[in-house]
């Protein structure tokens, strides 16, 4: 008889997963059906009426994609570009460079607008921008995971419609956590992904789009490259027709029924609340210890607080002791902020008083010596 | 308190899923560890090893990509083709032709040989192909899903080799069900998914890859239009260097990685052994109440059954009765072959004499009407 693995309980306030609420980890071990089982075409219909009521969104379209918050991305962008397509990518954290990246494998032409790590941008650059390019359409990281910063979005959104351009969001850290508001946002596409807000694990990337994005899905000239992401065929899946295209993940869709209606219970309003109320607390305690604040003022995310060091503190000797003795995880920095700051994530079911209180006392040792 | 729901408990003998060891079931509901975690990491380590032992392979490259099947297929494919470059691909089933979409998408040249859909290839034909062509890949389906015919490998590999041509092959349903033997078949780089003999829920495709499809990665002019698929990237965050790329998915690798612990405590040879009892089992009793076996003699498919009716008997609404009166899943036919075969899975853990009575007698009551 193989021994099912013991692992230690970890208080998870990095940048996600973030923890999963028991009765989600009970589903995930339910049996399973078959793929095009009654039951499972119930929970898929089920999830896309959660999904659009969580981007608040009257979108038809509103599915999980078949993979992590990174394959949504490529979805997104694979689907509406094109080669020789104009993009404008706002670039200011590692999540809107991975944008490019993809954009340019999708062999759009990128059209790079930059503000500092932690900082956003305004409406002014992105109208400025699509005005010098003529851009196809515009992306933007809502939650920049990487530096903390919140991307105010209905300004841009409305320019970018008056445009005609399409208006893609990153919405992978902020669902749930935060409004995505995807129609008050004039979004066109819009993705997230399942270990952040939603608090069910990795493995799943929500994805919703608007009549304008499939109505530039529908107007390719040529077929998407990605076959396993061609929303043309995950529509079908999806819809009334069921044409088979890959194998759902089962259990992965039986956590996100579940995880969406703890989120629907709770209430989106009542969730984006507790959030605030729980990071302010957080954020709170760690000012009082002499910790700085990296993202800019006014544009700070609840659900993952970025901040520098006091002085004389090893930020990554710190975070690898909070790991060992107190079984707490935080993030560090990437690329230039490597060492020099923590994230500590607030997510879903991870944002709650008794998280803080621990964390809070932990930190005050380890910085005290 | 929102309730977890309740499913029926079926008997999974269809396409794939299969069912799920219970202690599988359990390892899926741990609460989770950050995926940088070094006790997930050491769950990565392991699965790594576990997958080139049921691979039978030294390839040191042997990872699990986060996502079904067809990604597993898409990242075979668009890693080792380029714009321009040819692949002679054997079309005889649904998946052979979903590769030859995939291979189009990437730009690859498709040279198709065909044969009759539950038929298999012959070496002569892949030799031919690749002198008249001199294509770059061949790209084979050990185990048809569609069709139940199983690709013998070893001759045909042979041949690819000493054309210097890099050998493809989709082993979804095959992989510790008959052997995958990707060394001694000459494979270069060869695909798996979870939900099939491995009996772990579906949402990742094991993966390997030797030398030589190592060095036509390495040497490629252009970069993988696939960023999520880059094999590049995901070596990087699968070895030593642990570069992020995606957040893995961390509950499926926790079933994984029980999963194929469980296929090593059985062993290899006693598994194959058991698909083999189990199916003969099934197919003499089949043949003995009239059905007809669909595949080529003598290349048939332990783990997947297909059969023709025996007269008078109407598959699907047999197959409907099934499943809504006996809780037994089987899958039917897709494209020419739909409303005419039965295709019955013994994967994994599905391949029990429990489930081979039962289901005997539950299709005596339903085709005696």
């Amino acid at each position: 008889m193989v021994e099912a693995f013991d692992l230690p309980e970890r208080i998870l306030m990095g940048a996600g997963p973030s923890e999963v609420p028991p009765s989600v980890l009970r589903v995930m071990s339910a049996p399973l059906v078959g793929h095009l089982d009654p039951y499972f075409l119930k929970i898929m219909d089920e999830n896309q009426t959660l999904l659009r009521y969580v981007f608040n969104t009257k979108n038809e379209f509103a599915i999980p994609i078949s993979g992590t918050g990174s394959a949504g991305m490529e979805t997104a962008l694979c689907n509406m570009l094109e080669s020789g397509d104009g993009i404008i990518i706002g670039i200011n954290g590692l999540f809107s460079m991975r944008m490019k990246d993809i954009a340019e494998r999708c062999g759009a032409k990128v059209h790079v607008i930059e503000q500092q790590l932690g900082r956003v941008f305004e409406p002014e650059q992105v109208e400025e921008a699509l005005k010098e390019t003529g851009a196809k359409a515009v992306a933007l990281v809502h939650a920049e995971t990487s530096t903390g910063a919140c991307q105010p979005l209905q300004d841009i959104g409305r320019i970018v419609r008056e445009k005609d351009a399409l208006f893609i969001v990153d919405a992978v850290t902020s669902l749930g956590g935060v409004p995505v508001d995807v129609d008050a946002n004039y979004i066109d596409i819009c993705y997230s992904a399942t270990q952040k807000c939603l608090s069910v694990p990795p493995g799943l990337a929500p994805l919703t789009l608007n009549e304008r994005a499939l109505e530039a899905l529908e107007n390719r000239r040529t077929k998407v490259q990605s076959w396993y992401l061609d929303l043309n065929m995950l529509r079908n899946y999806w819809g009334d027709e069921r044409t088979y295209h890959h194998t759902a993940p089962i259990s992965m869709n039986y956590a996100l029924n579940q995880g969406l209606k703890i989120v629907q219970e709770e209430g989106l309003e009542e969730r984006y609340e507790r959030h605030k109320r729980i990071s302010d607390l957080m954020t709170e305690g760690l000012v009082e210890m002499g910790f700085g604040l990296f993202a800019q003022e006014g544009h700070r995310l609840p659900m993952l607080i970025t901040v520098t060091m006091p002085p004389g503190v090893d930020a990554d000797r710190t975070r690898l002791e909070l790991l060992q003795r107190y079984n707490i995880e935080f993030a560090g920095g990437f690329g230039e902020l490597k060492g020099k700051i923590w994230r500590i994530g607030l997510m879903g079911h991870s944002a709650s008083e008794k998280n803080v209180y621990y964390a809070l006392s932990a930190i005050k040792k380890v910085t005290r010596k």
